[in-house]
């Protein structure tokens, strides 16, 4: 796998001059990345972006790690044969029109040619592979319009091309770090069980994110998700959950999506966390890397009152508690508040909180022996919150073993700040909802390790 | 009420000279908004801002229609007495500390001078008003921090000011017109039922929003809430819905939340839109003023696979229905398609599609009499996409008779796609699931509309 996603060299099959096409794109980013080997194959052109470019795979002077394929979809089995006579063992096969589209004597050459001259394929019907610690890249929209994100530990599996890329582009928004990024499309040769054995294996990646349609083999899928949760945090989002979209997902990869009960069931056993949506994905995401909850108590945090009640509400009807503090809590936290205040759980620190107020209350419930989790909510509205809010939350998440997440809305100023949240590690959430739903998933998810540790 | 959402002439009691206090940015908005006799009342000053500075209402030169107080709790029961001496029939209480905290005597004194005087009283514990079509905004949260809406339709009250304050600021955030708002704080001598009578005859208003924790009394509620239902379309926040939060919201407004299970009744009888946070409120504004759908059947467009099939997830999951396209729509498709593209519901476009692709699939499906709603799933990374998709949508959306909704996710690039939607009129959402469950309430809503007029 390591030709693959870690390369020394590579040569872009298809290479183009035109910009914008995939096999521009591609070039252009292995350049920008510094591929130390190098090379084009168009029989067309000398040179493509001022690399060398030849008119077959058996015209390059010497094998390579990794063929990019970028070709019509008829002339993809001939050229992995190709790759397979020269020694090339890596193979990314960005083109579509295989099983998709019914075209299963494509798919099964390209079969049979991984098998003969042992190939590690990855696609068709793809994006290829993204890693951050390494030099490939083989994402063809332009990066003006699909950013890249920073190096991480997160690693990225996903059956979607167009999924892929979305969570890519939003990955790179929230500043979350990245190991690797599949996109494996029809897993023609190589699928998603291969792929969970291999980052289960990885150094670099500490979370395992999957997006998958439906599965070759659903007894394999299920042990090699069972054995890298072992090792791993692994998130699932499923596509193809019910009738319209399972007819879809045929026409997607080829894939069957097969019945949803038997998916969730696996989900549940292997210990991984399922995720409803791309929304729900990057609201766990924000809180993966911190540490679990213990149990089930909340501590909500507000100058605000409606946000606190809302925030109280969605705790229990998340099946949360909301906690009840010690009474040592309760009397540093009476310091705090003005006259008519009163100690409750939501903590309203009213509207004329400032920086300091949430600072000492922080300190308060991080050692409240009641609490398991926080919720803090922060209007930025008030007249004397200010940036020195950012400074308080860092230091409190870098300090306390609890997770603790912050629920801030409004416009413009508000997302501002959001967005200097997000870059500084802070879990914000835009809804008291997707906030406590977040930490009730991470609670579930903590119950099913802690049970597996007796 | 014209007294207190339209005054011609305004007094601030209790006004200041320190930026960021409440009685320097009341004043300062009034003059911001060019109310034409404008006072200010504190025995410290003999100008305020440029204005006029009296020691007491009494020494006011004449009467005005508003008086806006914010002064300490104590002195406030005397003042409404002086105002009412005075002949000043619009007050707004700022102020806070009256049933919230236990001080019933101070509310008791409050509502006997309104009785006494025939005053309309706002608040106390409140943030006042804003009316976007007269002079009045006495919102004293800094403009900087806090944008104010557009004009528009849609009027709001809110028993919570951070929940308000924050709601104004999304509103505006979004591009969403507003009319008129009103934060009603402990509603003590004018409460939600009395505000949603007015608004029910308001001329300017065409939509109201109402966040509410606890009302005064739950039968003249209901009947002012279907009464205002018949000629204005409704949304509704409960706050304070489990028992914690009901607990909180005693301490907020000093009202009693009570059972939620007979608010949920009460909504669905008065045929209102409840939404359970402030996320479906926005998810649910943005569409409140386009046409409702008249059925179940969703047709879905998507130039990436995987997008599509949550999507379609989305639309059986929320109990909506896959359009299944007319033949004629069927061969108008299959023109747009490549060559092994294939018609179906999602549409995949494929994410070779360019605007014109769009522009003649939305056509076609605009006109297909199987298709009630639209959902278009527009990835703005791929290539050959560009900004004249904004015209497309917005062309789109003005000439057909269904409710369409644009799902579009990513990063910065697509955040600032997503912006200039919004502020076009597009109702664009950053999930399949908010946008269908959005399509989803509007059709459960139309329903309900659709019986009454049996």
């Amino acid at each position: 796998m390591e030709k693959v996603l870690n390369p020394k060299s590579a040569v872009v099959i298809g290479a183009s001059k035109t910009p914008n096409k995939v096999g521009n794109v591609i070039l252009r980013n292995l350049i920008e990345r510094k591929m130390k080997t190098l090379y084009a194959v168009n029989p067309k052109y000398q040179e493509v972006l001022g690399i060398k470019c030849f008119p077959s795979v058996k015209k390059l002077p010497k094998k390579v790690d990794c063929a990019i394929i970028a070709t019509p979809a008829a002339t993809v089995p001939k050229i992995v044969k190709e790759c397979g006579e020269k020694g090339i063992k890596g193979v990314i096969i960005i083109t579509s029109g295989f099983e998709e589209v019914g075209n299963h004597k494509g798919a099964q050459e390209i079969k049979r040619y991984a098998k003969k001259y042992g190939l590690q394929i990855i696609g068709p019907n793809c994006l290829g592979v993204l890693n951050m610690h390494g030099k490939i890249d083989t994402i063809f929209l332009p990066s003006h319009k699909l950013e890249r994100p920073k190096e991480g530990a997160i690693s990225f599996l996903s059956q979607s091309g167009a999924v892929g890329s979305v969570i890519i582009d939003m990955l790179a928004h929230y500043g979350i770090g990245v190991a690797k990024f599949i996109s494996y499309g029809n897993a023609t040769a190589t699928d998603e069980s291969d792929l969970l054995e291999y980052l289960g294996k990885d150094k670099e990646s500490e979370v395992i994110v999957l997006y998958v349609e439906g599965v070759k083999d659903g007894r394999r899928f299920y042990n090699a998700l069972k054995k890298a949760a072992r090792t791993k945090k692994i998130i699932v989002l499923k596509g193809g959950k019910e009738k319209g979209g399972q007819k879809a997902a045929k026409s997607h990869t080829g894939n069957i999506a097969g019945s949803y009960t038997a998916y969730q069931a696996a989900f549940k056993q292997s210990k991984v966390i399922e995720v409803e949506d791309i929304e729900e994905l990057f609201d766990i995401l924000k809180l993966i890397e911190k540490p679990l909850p213990k149990g089930e108590r909340v501590g909500v945090i507000t100058n605000g009152g409606g946000l606190g009640i809302m925030t109280a509400d969605e705790v229990e009807k998340q099946g949360l508690k909301l906690a009840e503090f010690e009474e040592r809590t309760k009397k540093e936290l009476k310091k705090i508040l003005p006259p008519y205040g009163r100690v409750g759980n939501p903590l309203d620190l009213v509207a004329d909180a400032d920086v300091f107020a949430y600072e000492r209350a922080l300190a308060a419930i991080s050692k409240d022996r009641n609490t398991d989790m926080l919720a803090v909510i922060t209007l930025l509205q008030t007249p004397k919150m200010d940036d020195r809010i950012v400074g308080v939350l860092t230091k409190t998440i870098a300090q306390i073993n609890k997770p603790l997440v912050v629920i801030s809305l409004g416009g413009e100023y508000t997302e501002a700040y959001i967005k200097i949240f997000e870059r500084s590690g802070v879990p914000t959430y835009t809804s008291p909802k997707s906030a406590i739903k977040a930490l009730k998933k991470l609670r579930e998810f903590a119950k099913r390790k802690e049970k597996k540790r007796r």
